[in-house]
């Protein structure tokens, strides 16, 4: 099987209408796809379906990234790939040229992710299961075939890995059992985003309480007065006990990162998430010592660009919670080298979810995570956003607070050829609407 | 006067035909340049011009990036912007949604570059000045204010920042003076590449002694008993107490590149540049202190992307030589924090250069950087290349080891026009022969 075209489309959504999605340092994000599609020539002329998640302008950038690999993929064989992933996404990750608008970061990261996340869901159709169940079946050895370990070997070797999964292998299928019985415990960002009004908030959280949802996050950042009456009604709402987390979305520097949280401190966050920029690595670790007495943990991941970021993140001990993205860093095969090195150093993972298709995918990784890698719930949770699944072939099922196993074949990205179609930027229905009522510029 | 259009150009010099620029990592680099032209209304239709350097593939998704920046400045006021730099430096690298597409690295941070290069360009025309010059006739409160500090505070305030300028103001015509006699140091990479045979790399250095240079870089990295060779053949035709220093450009695990350089230690370089990934700043501190006892420092910034990362090396004692690079940061106002940053960490700054237009402009950075910031020549040596100056309008002038103080007004990164038009890729004229020739896929 031979991979005929790689397609790339600008899909976004007008979410900056409603602030959805707002936060202190993105007031007006349009969550975005852009949503890769790779053909082969198999007879029934199979298809792997991937995207990455941005907010809005500069989607048709990665866009171009993501035709720039697609090129080298087109004539490659799909049995070639799978047997040696982990060299075929070095050799994407370093192409020779392209690599030098990186190394390993930013847009061609981001595209690069689309393309891997595409090629994993067309493994697991072909293999005609979920991606979680893909992974599962494999062995150990087959498993660490698909992580580039370069840069890693100071903190995890290659036998390191394997030792890891081994020890997990044989009680596998016990965790399984319990994932379908009792799914993935997950939190709620829906009830408290920046942009929404106290009465929203105080309704929200009792729609989700009422729904069986225990945890919760809450955005804060922009002024500690107003945080502190929104913190208040939460955790009214909620209850004294109740999971809270707070998010501040990278807004402070780090001495002010400490000082602010001290002024929320009485409202019992769990974690607070992106204080301070996604590249301090020792600023972060200065947050989490000097908040440790005040019970509260640092959790970050979501801008966090490549594996050996978050190895520094481990080795200085800069998050006590890892926020992995499904899309930042290059794809799967990235965050399996993540999810082990976290293995070796205790850390619980929590991925970043919400945006676009992004629980969709979340949901593959925990469970991996928990059957294969981790083998705990310990201090798990991930996040859950409730909107904009109304998009995909098979939407992510999140009820009572946790999320179910999903059934379908491959990586859940597939998105609906209606929704394509109407929300392709600039030329879908909605955006020719949009725009036509000088409701947006192009 | 207004900005009336930003365009995007672009440029590619076919130099993998020829091994010019080869390392352990990119074999076989296309240099490119993406310009920028900033057009304005003023009555003699000035213009400012900037570029950012990458290695082929790739050029075209940073163009993409700076026409989203360019429709930004389109009727923005010159005199305001200049009036208030750090705050519009910080509304471009922080656009609310083009920042998911890093914030402040890679391709977005690439092109924010040669933006805010052609805006500084395009200031220094006005005053009518070199860009070293117009810095250096600033106040220390005028410079400061063209800095976006944010992220900075735990390593360096605006208050030590103006400290600093402040003491080095009464002395700065002392320093102009004796540039002007002695030019700023230079090393020479152009003997050194990977591509090169035993017989040219010895031919070049004694063309280049014979000429006047005393410190040379050779690239290592791929071949330890190679790497053994060459250094052996430069070390004994350039002396045994002369400047070498060595590049293995992001080859090696931590591990790997501490045993490696003890096998290089008897040809005494003065630094390892780029031993491990650019994002390793703990690695790289691993490095240092395991090298120090060899005598061989660490040297990195080239691919480090931000601030954020060059403060935590100055704070984790990650390197000892800084070589901040004039296109992968977000311009000269970004590349200011970071000298101020080194000039309180007493890190000496070796900017890194080659490439297309990068020795064009670090000339003016480093000679800034004497008269107003480090006010210091001991260990600094900047990076030269003797490679496609022709085609720039007034292109650098090094000789003798040194870097010549560059007189015409603006920041020296105008192109010739004629190399625009032939270098435009796919559709320059060099390009299409080469493309019709079979030679170059596009």
């Amino acid at each position: 099987m031979k991979i005929t075209e790689v397609t790339a489309r600008d899909i976004r959504f007008p979410t900056s209408l409603e602030l959805h999605g707002s936060d202190a340092v993105h007031k007006n994000p349009d969550y975005s796809a852009m949503y890769v599609t790779i053909k082969t020539d198999s007879p029934g002329g199979r298809e792997g379906y991937g995207l990455t998640f941005t907010i809005g302008r500069g989607n048709e950038i990665v866009m171009g990234a993501a035709q720039a690999y697609g090129k080298m993929l087109v004539g490659m064989s799909v049995e070639d790939i799978f047997n040696d992933f982990g060299s075929i996404w070095r050799q994407l990750a370093h192409e020779e040229q392209l690599r030098w608008l990186g190394p390993e970061k930013g847009v061609i990261h981001l595209a690069l992710a689309a393309i891997i996340n595409a090629l994993w869901d067309l493994w697991a159709r072909i293999e005609e299961k979920p991606v979680w169940r893909l992974l599962s079946d494999m062995s150990p050895e087959k498993l660490v075939s698909t992580v580039d370990f370069s840069y890693l070997s100071d903190a995890l070797t290659k036998e390191e890995a394997l030792e890891i999964l081994k020890k997990n292998a044989p009680t596998k299928e016990e965790r399984i059992k319990k994932l379908f019985l009792e799914g993935y415990p997950a939190y709620t960002t829906s009830a408290g985003w920046l942009g929404y009004t106290d009465k929203q908030i105080e309704d929200l959280c009792n729609k989700y309480l009422s729904a069986g949802w225990t945890r919760f996050k809450m955005k804060v950042g922009n002024d500690l007065d107003d945080d502190r009456r929104r913190a208040a009604i939460i955790r009214k709402t909620i209850g004294p006990d109740r999971f809270l987390a707070m998010d501040s979305n990278q807004r402070w520097d780090v001495p002010e990162a400490i000082e602010y949280m001290k002024g929320l401190a009485e409202f019992k966050p769990v974690w607070i998430e992106e204080p301070t920029s996604p590249d301090d690595v020792l600023g972060h670790a200065a947050i989490s010592k000097a908040l440790a007495p005040y019970g509260i943990s640092v959790a970050t991941g979501e801008h966090c660009q490549n594996r050996v970021i978050f190895k520094q993140f481990m080795q200085a001990q800069g998050f006590q919670y890892c926020q992995i993205d499904s899309c930042r860093v290059g794809g799967l095969n990235e965050i399996i080298a993540i999810l082990l090195m976290a293995a070796k150093f205790g850390v619980p993972v929590c991925p970043h979810a919400g945006g676009v298709g992004l629980c969709e995918y979340v949901q593959h990784i925990s469970m991996f995570d928990y059957i294969c890698v981790s083998a705990s719930l310990e201090n798990r949770v991930t996040e859950f956003a409730d909107h904009l699944h109304e998009h995909f072939v098979h939407p992510v099922v999140a009820t009572n607070g946790s999320y179910k196993v999903p059934m379908a074949p491959g990586y859940s990205a597939e998105m609906k050829s209606q929704s394509l179609e109407e929300y392709e930027f600039p030329d879908g229905a909605v955006w020719r609407r949009l725009i036509s009522e000088g409701r947006f510029k192009v």
